[in-house]
């Protein structure tokens, strides 16, 4: 059953992105929560906080399936899957090592980590789709960038410009996207490890080696714990919106050209029900729609930054109804930009 | 897959709604899209615009199984699965009543006609939910409203008042969203019969009988085409933000409670993995999140009300992004809230 | 100093409405605080509960001028200006009347009362307008329905329709916007009256009596205090943004003639600095922006409806800041909208 | 008169901030459009585009005062003020120089590089008041660090923490907001000059030179134009709202802690007209609306993202009714922030 158009079997064809998608799924966020446990435990061992042998965790969350029925009567109780979800690992590793799973971190530290995690791989995807959009536009200029177009200023005829001149306005924020991706992913791409309330309290001074030891096993930043501190997420919603922002107008822009008529000429346009003959630009209409889909969910990421006291279930719930849908928006639109391109069969005069 | 927690198998036990969620699957898409065109050819058929005998086009109807690989290419090209599904369903039919179907009908009457008939059963659930919370609360009214409150304005102790005081700002706006709902439904919910470009040009002079005629097949009331109108879903899409808004209120104030600790006494609290005797309100919490979530959604769907011409793609495949997950969101709103309520052991003192 | 274009001496001269921005200047939101403070004196006189002769009350009122430094920094200090106000207003009357100004009521009974005297003059105003541009609506299909258009989906060129079904999708939302308005007023114009935390505790049983003498002399409707239900206001806002969505359509349908460039004509287009020959459909972009504006402000105030306790300073104050805005957003909608209107030269062909 | 809290000379006492108002007033906009007119004579003298004397012009601009009455009327008809500007720029300049003003430049050039010099100066106060707020809360953290509280997760008492632990969750993003200022100024600050379509087509080869020793001449970076490319305001507008966020977030912790009332004590809470005894957290709610305020309108500002073609009306328009009130609720929450830890007496146990 599907309520949202980025996981509706059908809709998903035109609005989603399996590879961004594939991050968001359950299997994903588990794996990366093991891959969370098994981490810790093995930092903790590392530093001398549980015993050197992890051998039992290690052996048992890789071949650790949980079952998913309880998992979901657990978030319906707890809010969170974590509770649950360890509970099952400890029972899996048994005695005696099971008491050394998942020890001094709480369920925001797994939770959050995971999602950084495959935010850290969705980032990887949407780069190189990003990438791929700049080389199609650069060879889009290269092939028309010379014809003549008529500059349009309010909606009406302004004075001829190049079809150089109006690609540039669509390449141009892309580059400085990727500017903007490579200035905040240190930011984004840190663990998050604080324990109960963000101390590590039961770590004692070993605290610091332990998030350090975890963070490098994971390939990711070591920082301060941020679990109140929501800023690195609200800033990557914002450039998951530039993105798709910037794409939007190029949709807007080729619609419109595609309505005057002979100013572009697109192939493989959608056709219609009632009639056989159009050729409509459904993949620009869509870059619009996702630009303004984004747009609205930003307010959401940023009213989710008043996350009151160690822990605020309401903001914290609030960016897992808005983040992943926003970031598979972004791939899609980027594989949908990137496609459009390749449609414009003449540009200009 | 799933990138909404809405759809998502596990989240879902807390943020979901099943029965709203029912009608959103690509099933019950399909199967309203199937009744739309038999009810169409058989409105037709009563008009004397195709040949009386439909019996082929309803026998093809029921037994008809779409090929969901091609519909999802469909939509990928066309931006909609109606030219698809009808192609397969003209070859289910077969000659010569094939090209009776769909008869002057157009892409978004099918769209938007299958969405207002699951919309009329999802108000239907939703109405059900809304009027059980008037009945717990007058229930918890009943039990506790004599007694002490310390009511807090501006954060702070202001003066007693009692439960009953309280409760009676949870309940009466809900009363109120039951006369707004009442008000509304007969703009809602009517069918969307065009045609083409909205004149159902195909019809001539029989085209306000059959649309009259297909609506009263569909339980549905009778308007012309608003295809490019959208205010009655824009105007729901702000009633269910209504709704949400007040649950969240309710939340953020039995939260708020839990928290000073003296006031309420609430059952099945959501456990911490890190803390075990934690007893979060978990629900409240939550009512809080889908408030802010529906609350940010709602912008998106009145920037789709600058639907340009006659059909636009951008503005109506906005909508498609953004209100399933309103209704569900506040269907599970209900469901939590009269869950919460549920859970309330003491109020006051 | 002028933040807001609604405010700007120069902006406003596009952006705003003086008639509706007139509503929400100081002096009249002090003059309806007096209103309301007179009103109360008066009707608390007549049920007995201060004494019957109320003409020092009123006779300083009427000839009241506050010290608004003083006011300014009560608002600065205590978040709302009635504290100070009422100060100043019991210093203007004296001895040993004074005492009697603001009987039993709170801040949140004035700011309120005062916001909805006026709303219901907002509404008169919006409401004339409204009618204007139906007036106006139906005109132009009256001259120009005849015409033949080229009816557009998804921007591309579909089948020909008359300019009376391009019109009729302009003029239909707003007849059904007249129709809600109706609906809601009765359910918005209502007075706030409800004392430090809803209870009229001062009043005891003569409670009653004075909100219903109070709400019949101020002409608004009597209903239990709502200092935490915020969704009569919510539901306002949004109408206001369904009345600028339906515009903005308008506009951008205008706009998109105007560029096609053969379909419509238009006298009094806008200059440029650059390119004096030509006519920018300045106004049609402007019901653009004032229709996304409208729809992003209304996150904002369903936001608000998360409304904690008896009441919240943090939604109370964040409606202060978004609901003026889209009163006068829409009344200058509705006047750009009549204007636009007007310079219709030809419509179709 | 004022709809917007922001130029409310009541409001503006809480609401506003009078160093960052200042640089939106008319008198602030139209000295940065003549500073833009004057550096662009020079530039282009310089260049030789224009005869090497600009006296006459540099001496008309320095005592010109603007006809307000014909700017607002050339606003309404126009969509911007500077058609108009410039006629009365060029009639004070008089013969032969007067059509050496605003030679080769179009009305954004002119209102898009005031904003930026504005932005600007408001970016420099806004940053001095991000220092203070850093170091006032670095001055707490030394007088109340080591006092315990307890850490609060879901709203419910999770297990002790220290008074530092929950002040470096206010500054720390602080901090953050600090750097990715710095990052993206380069980006912001940078002149926009393009002419009628952004190709600077009068000034031929000259143009790069031009642009360049105008940037210089405004202490702006130089850059290609980026008149249909609004990134860079949508960053910034993010940066805002992040900025506002984390200061929400600090203002809801005092409220809730305010509540509490043994974790905190304050200084010169607001006042109550109903029950004096009242210390209301005041400032810390004002900064949750602003929060909440500014994520709302941020929203608008990716929406206006979507801009069209060579320049739009519509999305140019709709930053024009934003983005002031995004930097003033941003300076006014830094202030207030700043005096609420002012305010705090007392923090732990």
């Amino acid at each position: 059953m599907t309520v949202s158009p980025f996981d509706h079997p059908l809709l998903s064809g035109l609005l989603g992105d399996e590879e961004a998608t594939r991050h968001f799924s359950v299997e994903a966020d588990i794996a990366a929560m093991l891959t969370f446990e098994r981490a810790l435990a093995e930092a903790e061992a590392e530093c001398g906080v549980i015993p050197h042998d992890t051998e039992a965790i290690v052996k048992a969350l890789a071949s650790f399936r949980p079952d998913t029925a309880k998992l979901r009567a657990g978030v319906a109780r707890d809010g969170v899957v974590v509770p649950e979800l360890v509970r099952q690992i400890r029972a899996a590793v048994g005695d005696p090592h099971g008491e050394f799973v998942h020890l001094g971190a709480t369920s925001q530290d797994v939770v959050d980590t995971s999602l950084v995690l495959r935010l850290g791989r969705a980032i990887d995807h949407i780069g190189l789709l990003l990438g791929e959009n700049i080389v199609r536009l650069t060879g889009l200029a290269e092939e028309f960038g010379g014809r003549a177009l008529m500059g349009m200023t309010r909606m009406q005829p302004a004075i001829p410009i190049t079809a150089a001149d109006r690609i540039a306005s669509w390449r141009a924020p892309l580059e400085r996207h990727q500017q903007r991706l490579k200035e905040q992913s240190g930011r984004l791409l840190v663990v998050q490890f604080g324990g109960a309330a963000g101390t590590l309290d039961k770590l004692g001074d070993k605290a610091p080696a332990v998030r350090g030891a975890l963070a490098a096993r994971l390939g990711l930043g070591d920082a301060p714990q941020w679990h109140g501190q929501r800023d690195a997420l609200a800033e990557f919603a914002g450039w998951l919106s530039l993105v798709t922002g910037s794409l939007g107008k190029f949709g807007q822009d080729v619609a419109l050209m595609a309505q005057a008529g002979t100013d572009i000429r697109l192939s493989g346009g959608g056709g219609s029900s009632a009639m056989p003959h159009k050729q409509n630009p459904v993949k620009a209409e869509t870059l619009v729609a996702l630009a303004r889909f984004n747009a609205t969910q930003l307010a959401g990421m940023h009213q989710a930054l008043v996350h009151e006291q160690e822990r605020s279930g309401a903001a914290w719930t609030l960016e897992w109804l808005i983040l992943p849908q926003m970031v598979v928006a972004t791939a899609a639109a980027l594989k949908l930009a990137a496609e459009l391109v390749g449609q414009i069969e003449s540009l200009g005069r």
